[in-house]
C-alpha cells in the first residue's frame, strides 16, 4: 500500500494508537480522482476539507497542499485519498487544547466499474435504513460513516443494483450509498437539499455551478421517491466514477436523456488529462 | 502509553493504516473501571460489546477474554479501554468478506474528579446540539462519536458544570454528554428510553436490574426537560465515576435524596475490591 502519514509537521510511520480519528471518527476525508497525475476538481476538494476542519475545529496545515503535489508527482490515473484527524488525544471526548492533526495520503487504483454503467445506465436499488438528521454534521465528509457501512451491505444484497436510493427518516430522498442524486423534470435539474444530512459531493456542487453558468434551470430542494419515479431522466454521480444514468428503478425504466448526456460531457472534460 | 493491539489472532505493534475503525468509525469500544486489578461489571461490558459486534457484523474472537485477564494481571485501580474494529479494508464502505478484527487494550489512570461531585452533587448544564435519531445504531457503544466530541466542547464552555443534559431533535432528554440520567419522582426511578439514540450504559442497566431485584419501582420511558426540573432527585451515572447527584440545574436546586444514596451504596459495593 502506497501511503504517507504526518502527525503535525512530522512524517511518521503509522497512525498513533491514541488517534482520535480511530477513537471517535474525529476527522475528515476526501476521495479524489487523479487523471494523468492531476487531481480532478482539487480546489473544490480542498474547500470541502477546509469547511469540515472549520466545522469540527481541526486546524489546517498549509504544507498539506505541497505534500499532495509531491505525493502525486510521476503518477498516472487512479484515486488519491486524503484523511485528516484531530490527532492524538488520550481518553475522553474533549479535544486537547494543543492539537497536532494527522494527515494521511493513500494511492488506490481506479475502481473497475463496467463502462456500461456510464453508457447505458444502472439498475438502482432501495435501502431500508434511513439517514439520521444531524444538521451540525450534514454536508461535510467526516469519518462517522457507520450508516454508509450498513447501507453498503444493504446494497450488496441487491446484486443487480450498482447504487441505491437512500432516504431520511421523514421519507425524503437524500443521496445514494456513495453518490449524490440528480433528477430532471420538465427541463429542470433537481438535486436534494443536504442541510439536514448527506454529503455535499464535490461533483454535485461542480455540476450545479456549471448548470448555473450554462443557463440551465436548476433547483436544490426536497425530493421524494415519487419525484424519482416521475423524473424524465435521473442519475447518480460522484467524483470518482462521474455519472451513472438510472435505467431501471422498481417498475419503471428510463433511457439516458439529453440533460444527463450534457452533464456527462461537462464531467468528461473535467476528467480529461490537462 | 500502556497498550496492546492484535489484528486477528496476531499481536501487532500499531493500528493498520487502512483500518476501518479509522476510515469509518467501523467498530466499538468499552471503558471499564478497574478496582484492584478487577474489571468492574465486566460481564456486562462483554455483553454490550457482543451486542455491538452482532449489530455491526464484526466477528468476536474468544481469546479477547484471556487477553484482557493477562493485560490486567498485577494492576491496581484505573480504567481499561477496549477497542474493536472490523480491521483493514481498502477503500470503500463495503466490509471485506474476510475480516481480521483489530482488538486494542489501553490502560489509563482513574480521572481525578473532585470527591464532592459524588457527595454533594454537581451543577448540570444544557447542550444546544441535539442527538440524531438512528435506531440502527442506538444503544451500542460504536466509534461514531462526533456528536459527543461537539457536545463535550459545549460542556467545556460551561465551566461551572460537570455534566450537561442532552436532548434529541424532538426535545426529549436522552442522556448526559458522557453519562446516563436517572430521575426520581414520587419514589419511582425513571430513565430515558434509548431505542432511538444514546448509549445504554453498563451502569444504567445494572442499576435497573438492581432496582428490579430490590423491589424498587422503576420505569424506562420518554423524559422531558420538565421532568428533570420537577424531579424529587436526579443524577448522572457512568461506569467509571459512578453516580453524581444533581444539586443545581438552571434555576432549581436539589440535595442528594434517599434513592440516590441507595443507588450510590449499591454501586460502591460493585466498585469495592473483591
Amino acid at each position: 500500500m502506497d501511503r504517507r502519514i504526518w502527525q503535525g509537521l512530522t512524517r511518521v510511520d503509522g497512525v498513533p494508537a491514541d488517534d482520535r480519528g480511530l477513537a471517535y471518527g474525529d476527522g475528515l476525508f476526501e476521495t479524489v480522482r487523479v487523471s494523468a497525475g492531476r487531481p480532478v476538481l482539487m480546489e473544490r476538494h480542498w474547500a470541502r476539507l477546509s469547511a469540515g476542519c472549520a466545522r469540527l475545529g481541526i486546524p489546517e496545515l498549509p504544507f498539506w497542499h505541497d505534500a499532495l503535489d509531491d505525493f502525486l508527482a510521476g503518477r498516472g490515473d487512479g484515486v488519491v485519498k486524503l484523511l485528516v484527524t484531530r490527532g492524538g488525544g488520550g481518553r475522553g471526548y474533549l479535544p486537547p487544547a494543543d492539537v497536532a492533526p494527522v494527515f494521511m495520503l493513500g494511492w488506490h487504483a481506479l475502481p473497475d466499474y463496467p463502462a456500461e454503467y456510464g453508457e447505458s445506465g444502472i439498475a438502482a436499488g432501495h435501502c431500508q435504513l434511513t439517514l439520521a438528521t444531524q444538521p451540525a454534521l450534514a454536508g461535510i465528509k467526516h469519518l462517522n460513516r457507520l450508516e454508509q457501512v450498513l447501507l453498503r451491505r444493504e446494497l450488496a444484497a441487491q446484486p443487480d443494483c450498482a447504487e441505491a436510493v437512500v432516504l431520511d427518516g421523514e421519507g425524503r430522498v437524500v443521496e445514494g450509498v456513495f453518490s449524490n442524486i440528480f433528477l430532471v423534470r420538465d427541463g429542470v435539474l433537481i438535486t436534494p437539499d443536504l442541510s439536514r444530512c448527506g454529503v455535499r459531493g464535490v461533483l454535485r456542487d461542480a455540476l450545479l455551478d456549471a448548470a448555473a453558468a450554462a443557463g440551465l434551470p436548476w433547483r436544490v430542494g426536497d425530493v421524494g421517491p415519487a419525484d424519482c419515479r416521475d423524473a424524465d431522466e435521473w442519475f447518480f454521480c460522484n467524483s470518482v466514477y462521474g455519472i451513472w444514468p438510472v435505467r431501471r428503478w422498481g417498475e419503471r425504466a428510463w433511457r439516458p436523456g439529453p440533460m444527463t448526456r450534457q452533464c456527462q460531457a461537462m464531467i468528461s472534460a473535467w476528467f480529461r488529462p490537462a
